[in-house]
């Protein structure tokens, strides 16, 4: 495990992107969306996909010369066609739009279609939080999840983001699977040989079990609560944009020139036409320190608030860097040999 | 325990609320959302909240008189000041104005502020569902609930409730505590002395316990992630409206003379701007029927999707009647004595 600092990766990887033949624009967006969620310190979705991300450039599943078309159908919504470009810049793309009809309309929402993995729907809600929104982010994804009781997986880890502003030094951020856990954190504890906890994942009975290698498929967070919600943005990504639904979404893995054809949905939703931004931040603020105040129960040692075990964590790895596995360095070696960029006097990517 | 035709029950309940003093309009939406929300079978928020109501109207708690005042503050967004009426003329009062605002700009948002409690949730998302739009509503309620890891409860039980109209006899609705069960199943729970199932309710440690006596809040449902939806509702409620928040909400029970305060949030999303209705319709409903032929886990029957259950029950109790626990009778009697409504000739109830 080597620790390396953001803007030293953010180098590299521009590097390797624009190498790649990937727009200045859509390199820096990706890349900066993937360094914040590992400052974030929710790897799964950071800078390890990145040789996946290249490896679907490579084989054409995702299109680099996109050009991303959105059509207004209303004061307060639109349609993004993202025509198979990478699924980040799509999603910048969408919530922008989401937050400029907020600013006219006091609300905004926006479909997006024909998109890719878009990473951690963090990057959106947060994007709308900064601009004094309260934003809402969410994305089908293939099929890794069993519906409650059902014993053949179906919907997507289904992920919901919600943020919005606060006084203080950072927003409130709920960024959640509707399943136990995602789908790259069973890869991870595959590439670990470690077991899962109890209840995460299923073998392909759809009978809960614990060794990573067994589970075909996740359990919904919530029983049928988790699985109600991640239909719900099953709808609002697939049956409002018309993108296939569960079995039918093209696998992300193994990668391929297949396009994925994602649906996501964004809203931004503009505070001041409801109470003043500054109450709002400072009435947050009050509510979240009373809730991190609350006592807490036997076997813990603190009360959290979503959003606080992340903030903790980008502070401490703006400050030693961001941890890389062997294996990702290994990856990020092999991408860019085969693109050709001098790497051997990278000392952290050959240490 | 006695089974009652839906009409019957509206006309007794009608004579009941028109004996207190309560508006007919008011009487007609609080006596419809109520009876409709037993129909699908939720009893702990359907028609035996009416002694409960009516006492809040007695004591000054809800104001009979109350008329509301909608503010439009932006194109798809506004604000409704319930004036401490009934919550649910408010609640519809709001759903329409978000429908209104969405059939205009494509969203409707709309808050309300200083109402009180308003049933089911799926009373409003069914509202906006049935007139070809997204629903989503929720509402914040006072202090039920544990934070995740804390030993003492803050918010309340939270719910969120999501509608979208489908092709077929019925909309797909979830309607869900982010609790593992609200507060008014704890309390059934303990007036018919049956143990809670586990991982539902904590003792006054914060420590999981299973006698509904014992039990003095709910556990969250997901752990941190029905925790983080929980706080996702209070900002929408509380924090963006004004309205107090967690431990500071005005206890529902015991009813006393104290306005709730309460606030809502409502959504309405106008599905034409993002695709033909017909095909939402019909897309959306391929999807449940793939969902209910996903064959049943080991100890499962069937998998269902949210809203089957309570169709069910809707088209059973709507044919056999409502079924009417005796306690719950010997209230409506108590009632009907107080208000001097003649009720010994109303075989059911006296049955």
């Amino acid at each position: 495990m080597t620790k390396v600092q953001a803007t030293e990766l953010r180098r590299f990887f521009v590097s390797l992107f624009e190498r790649a033949g990937v727009s200045r624009s859509d390199a820096a967006l990706v890349i900066k969306g993937l360094i914040q969620t590992s400052l974030r310190g929710v790897d799964s979705h950071g800078i390890r996909l990145i040789p996946h991300y290249l490896q679907a450039a490579f084989l054409g599943r995702v299109d680099l010369r996109a050009k991303p078309i959105f059509r207004k159908t209303g004061r307060s919504t639109g349609i993004l066609d993202a025509k198979h470009g990478f699924g980040i810049p799509a999603g910048i793309a969408g919530m922008e739009k989401a937050i400029s009809l907020a600013k006219e309309a006091g609300v905004g929402a926006v479909s997006v279609r024909n998109s890719s993995h878009f990473g951690a729907a963090s990057i959106y809600a947060l994007h709308a939080a900064r601009k004094n929104m309260i934003g809402f982010a969410c994305t089908h994804s293939d099929s890794f999840v069993f519906p409650y009781g059902g014993a053949r997986i179906f919907l997507g880890t289904n992920p919901i983001c919600f943020a919005a502003p606060c006084s203080g030094r950072y927003p409130f951020v709920l960024d959640m699977a509707t399943s136990r856990i995602s789908w790259n954190k069973l890869r991870q504890h595959r590439a670990r040989g470690e077991k899962l906890p109890s209840g995460m994942a299923a073998d392909r009975y759809g009978a809960a079990c614990t060794d990573p290698h067994l589970a075909v498929g996740l359990l919904t967070a919530g029983e049928y609560k988790g699985y109600g919600l991640s239909l719900v943005v099953e709808i609002l990504c697939s049956t409002l944009t018309g993108m296939p639904a569960g079995p039918k979404v093209p696998k992300m893995f193994p990668v391929d020139n297949k396009r994925r054809r994602l649906g996501h949905f964004f809203v931004a939703v503009d505070i001041s036409r409801f109470t003043k931004i500054k109450e709002f931040r400072s009435r947050l603020s009050v509510l979240l320190n009373a809730l991190r105040a609350v006592p807490p129960a036997p076997e813990f040692k603190k009360v959290l608030v979503a959003g606080d075990l992340e903030w903790e964590t980008l502070v401490e790895r703006l400050r030693t860097g961001i941890p890389i596995p062997k294996e990702d360095c290994s990856e990020f070696q092999r991408v860019a040999k085969k693109l050709g960029l001098p790497y051997k006097n990278i000392n952290w990517l050959t240490r």
